[in-house]
């Protein structure tokens, strides 16, 4: 059973390139303007705002919504879709139970690493999260328990990505370290991700098409190494530039 | 009748690099720091406080300011001149409440497009702003009763950007695509804008210097044509080097 | 008397790297990415929380804290190592009296440039501060009383950079005055020293490391000369591949 190829990365970059859509995002402040230039640069349009009652005329206008919890002020719902990134959950009690009280708003989509993804899965069952070390398989699992349960689609990063909504998988082998050496860069996948549920009818699809088009941007941003701060730049420059022939060339779907 | 040469641009950038004017900034979050970096690039000083009582204290000391309505939580006003840059004005409703009530404190310069100057003209004569389509010439019409009304300069930007006080229009033909693709370029122009008129007499010659210098920064930082990453660094590094001659072999006033 | 070599600051950069310290920063929206982006060049890890409950929570947590006034809404302390900078002390009000109440937390170290030291100094005697055209003996001499006083380190930053502990003062004099055009450079020079300080064991030997790697970073950045956009890029880059070899070759100790 494939549920997930090159072609329909394609497809929904054209689509979002074609709509630009409105993706809000209340995230905070230090990421704010890397992931908005994210967005611009692949073909979206980004809007901000923090306060409350803008955050919620907003929803209803925006194609798509970001929601992090590095400065968690707000929720928000509108029936468009929404991502819940978890920044940091687990570490600090005020966003671990932001999250858990968000996750009963059903995000469409949740993108984290391991130790986030198995952390939220715990707070799903109303424990306190997972505190050991956390494997790629451990995280799959938890990952899968968390679809289940909320009807999400959950995008664990990694060496290798996995997507998967409870009942498929789809792994993904692009990317680069030097991600993880801008702020932000999380950040960005998870409005990436919102641009692209926008445009996209199946959730699983779309959530792995912003995988698979924000980590081979990445690998072709590395390309100079000049090092992170070079990186940085060329990643909006590659985030604006992939397009069909890259996908194609690179991506590596297991 | 002509009020606007390449000269006047030229004089007015010199009179800022030998004045450093010190510009306040109630700007978002998003935006602040790209906006910063811009005023430090052109050879203005930024300073930036969100806090009420700070912001007040400031308005004293600086030497121009600029409010922008991205994260509206604060007015100001000391004698100096003052920019309103009316970002998103008319789709959200507290911040459209918001401009009706800063153009009472009579701006110095309203930079914006299309869309949000005749957006304020409409709030200006009490009504809802103007949902239609937005022309280049319905813009112009509005701007210059914006003008009126309110004793202000308008600057409507657009393929041709446009500069009014009411009575005369000049007309700015440089600048380039990407400058809507970066984050901040607009309250750049706005912060450069509150920079040359704090060194200047004249609110249109002014007002007109500054897009003739964001733009032909603009157009300058594009030659690489790297992508939008690249442009933004290179913008920064136009808006450093932007001289006499780059003004003189560039500017086109029509 | 020698208290600072380049092996200290080799050394202490190399530990750094080994241990990537946790520094949260308490700092204004303007600075935070820049100063983000920093930490994660030179080799730290970057937090930022700017609500008072994670403030505190994470003070138990990060290796390092820097405190900034550039938005003062907080404090902390949790016996970890923290530096105070000063921005803007002695212009505005509030941040002045933020800036005496910190000082009775006794900071571990405090960077800044000549005037902001001799306010501080003058606020620490109860008095109003400095106004005076600061020199660089004057600062020295303001330096040494702050650091007596409340038994922190201070930098003072200018052509010739100048670190003491109120008894020995260690002298450096490289640099590149395109730190003074990219906003946040100051913060992160504060952040980079919190970031040494959690890995040294003589904050005055730290200190010294971190102004040494900042400025042998900038003027191996400054190389390019491309203008003020293309610098703050390099000296991201620069941040991440100084090394032994670079210090040794570049530092001035005099």
């Amino acid at each position: 059973m494939r549920r997930f190829t090159a072609d329909d990365a394609c497809l929904l970059l054209a689509r979002l390139r074609e709509r630009t859509p409105l993706v809000q995002r209340l995230t905070n402040a230090v990421v704010t303007n890397f992931t908005a230039n994210a967005l611009l640069a692949i073909g979206a349009a980004p809007a901000m705002t923090d306060i409350p009652i803008e955050a919620d005329q907003f929803a209803h206008i925006a194609s798509a919504t970001l929601v992090n919890l590095g400065t968690p002020h707000a929720e928000q719902r509108a029936g468009t879709p929404w991502v819940l990134d978890p920044v940091a959950v687990g570490v600090l009690s005020v966003r671990t139970q932001l999250a858990a009280d968000l996750l009963a708003y059903a995000p469409t989509a949740v993108p984290g690493n391991a130790s986030e993804v198995i952390t939220l899965t715990g707070l799903g069952r109303g424990g306190r999260g997972v505190d050991s070390v956390d494997t790629a398989e451990q995280a799959l699992d938890a990952a899968g328990q968390l679809a289940d349960r909320f009807g999400c689609v959950v995008a664990i990063s990694g060496a290798t990505d996995s997507v998967t909504d409870g009942i498929d998988v789809i792994r993904l082998s692009n990317g680069h370290s030097y991600l993880t050496q801008v702020t932000g860069g999380g950040c960005a996948l998870g409005a990436i991700t919102a641009a692209l549920l926008a445009v996209g009818d199946d959730r699983l699809v779309a959530t792995a098409a912003a995988t698979a088009v924000y980590t081979i941007a990445a690998e072709r941003a590395a390309v100079g190494d000049g090092g992170p701060g070079s990186f940085a730049v060329a990643f909006l420059d590659a985030l604006a530039s992939v397009d069909t022939a890259a996908i194609r060339a690179s991506i590596a779907i297991s």
